[in-house]
């Protein structure tokens, strides 16, 4: 396949409405230089907002959006599950790009509404306020629901504070009232570019041929058996061929009860040879096997830092360990 | 340890307002008899609800609240990865039991006022009201967020739908308009019963002297090294000794980046012998174990569907699939 040989929807769909942390990760891929495949260097992708996960999906599969962004994991709340069982049960959509956000929160309110003794409440989408309970406790502010932390900024009234994506400061004309209002800084979150399946190689050729790199590859594995067992065997082939899982989660399967596909997101690039081998491997055992995306790392960080503070969590025991330690940790 | 020696808080301590589907959890646990352990049988647990998880775990590690229940996985969302973290960083609470429940909304008004030409607005936690689309499309009803479902139906104005479980009907005197009115049937969450760790032998004495089975056990288990193999080793131990994996989650550590602890819900009790024999070899090779919970297997089933339709997921490809396929497949 060849450059210019696919016509791709001149839209990025994504996860409305405007000003969502997912609308600001569409610009910042933007702003790289994602959305100028070669086959319409001529033009840049519109935004589009959609309401739902699966309306960007439907609108990448039917070619009426070039790309889709969704998000697919995040520091505190893990894999985005919906997201992740659609790409998986997609024949026809696969990830191309990531992009890793900083979740930060500002303080917006209209514009000459500042003073703080004629602000009452505040507004965002019920996890925005659950991530902002310092600064609303602060400010004696009583919290209001939105439906999405954009619909709070631009819906916004006189009396109230919302919060939401520097973004939105300056798709709704808001004034910042204080940037960076989160109780704890370091939140990230993961998307994927989307993109369909038959144009991958086509979005992929600049990067293969400039050489870019390091790849990561996720692939869904359906087993042929289940039981103890099965996943030694996966992680074995893996282990064999030096090939390092960066993650793995596991979605059960519906029709079958106690049997999962694994959901593997792999160091290299589906066309690297100990990969292939690897996909050989598995093939010959009996395996199912699904590419769901590949791309470059991407190059503001390895991905998300973890919540957990410490080497080992507290209250674990290793092997020199007392016995009644032993006992407390293993519950004997 | 002895029944008796236990002084343990006269309350179960959930994430509320009442009426929200942990609630429902804690109403469904107690009427099993789970809030009758031997130390206090002759008075049964208050529930209360408190605003945040990390609350409900502070109350159960003081002392303050018997035990505690919190969602910790859902078959539409996955693990609630803030529970789960919480129960792996918390030296002092573990998992004692578990609720499996059907997630199901009903539509409430304020009494006589189920008029569908004087209802205008349809009130939940934004899921809630991403889960009910179709009742309230068919009765052109405007989407109004709350901070929760059980909120939604507490402060309920007479020209206004509520969606919640059950439950809320009865605790804030509401007339039901329509039950069952979740877009998808058949979603459910499972739920844990935490206890201090030193109280945990004695929770589960009586189930252990009946013989009830078979059992599950959480364990987080923490790789002294990392990098390709570490997952491979790790479960070859599993499935050297026939222990079967129910569930694999792995959650980033924060202080060294790409080093995981993974989560591993396997079949067996801890004090069972190959479970012990399975945790001597880990500890063996240098791992960090710490048990976070055990318990029967819940009576009303064997955990969660899935919610991927096929056998493999559409788009899968096999051994004996043509070259056109596989490169389709894989994206060779």
């Amino acid at each position: 396949m060849t450059a210019g040989t696919e016509r791709l929807g001149a839209r990025i769909a994504y996860l409305g409405p405007e000003g969502t942390f997912t609308h600001e990760a569409v610009r910042r891929w933007t702003a790289a230089g994602g959305a100028e495949p070669p086959e319409r260097s001529d033009a840049a992708l519109e935004p589009e907002p959609l309401a739902t996960v699966r309306e960007v999906h439907d609108a990448v599969a039917s070619g009426a959006a070039g790309r889709g962004v969704v998000a697919i994991e995040s520091s505190v709340e893990g894999y985005v599950v919906p997201s992740l069982d659609a790409l998986v049960g997609s024949p026809d959509v696969v990830a191309v790009d990531e992009v890793v956000l900083d979740i930060s929160f500002d303080a917006f309110v209209r514009p000459g509404h500042a003073d703080p003794s004629r602000l009452r409440e505040a507004s965002a989408h019920p996890h925005g306020l659950a991530q902002c309970t310092r600064f609303v406790a602060e400010h004696g502010l009583l919290p209001v629901p939105a439906s999405s932390n954009a619909a709070a900024c631009r819906d916004l009234a006189d009396h109230q504070v919302a919060f939401g994506p520097r973004l939105c400061g300056e798709l709704y004309d808001l004034e910042t009232l204080a940037t960076g209002v989160e109780d704890f800084a370091g939140a990230r979150t993961r998307f994927l570019v989307l993109c369909r399946r038959d144009g991958a190689p086509v979005a992929w050729a600049p990067r293969r041929a400039s050489g870019t790199g390091p790849w990561r590859t996720m692939v869904a594995v359906t087993p042929v058996v289940t039981g103890p067992g099965v996943l030694a065997r996966v992680t074995a082939e893996f282990a064999e061929r030096g090939v390092n899982m960066s993650s793995l989660v596991e979605r059960p399967l519906k029709v079958r009860e106690r049997q999962y596909v694994f959901v593997v997101t792999l160091d290299g690039a589906p066309w690297e040879p100990q990969v292939r081998d690897l996909f050989g491997a598995l093939l010959g055992a009996g395996d199912s096997l699904k590419v769901l995306g590949a791309f470059p790392v991407a190059a503001d960080g390895p991905g998300l830092d973890g919540v957990l503070p410490d080497h080992a969590p507290t209250g674990s025991v290793r092997r020199d360990d007392g016995g009644a330690d032993l006992a407390r940790g293993l519950l004997w």
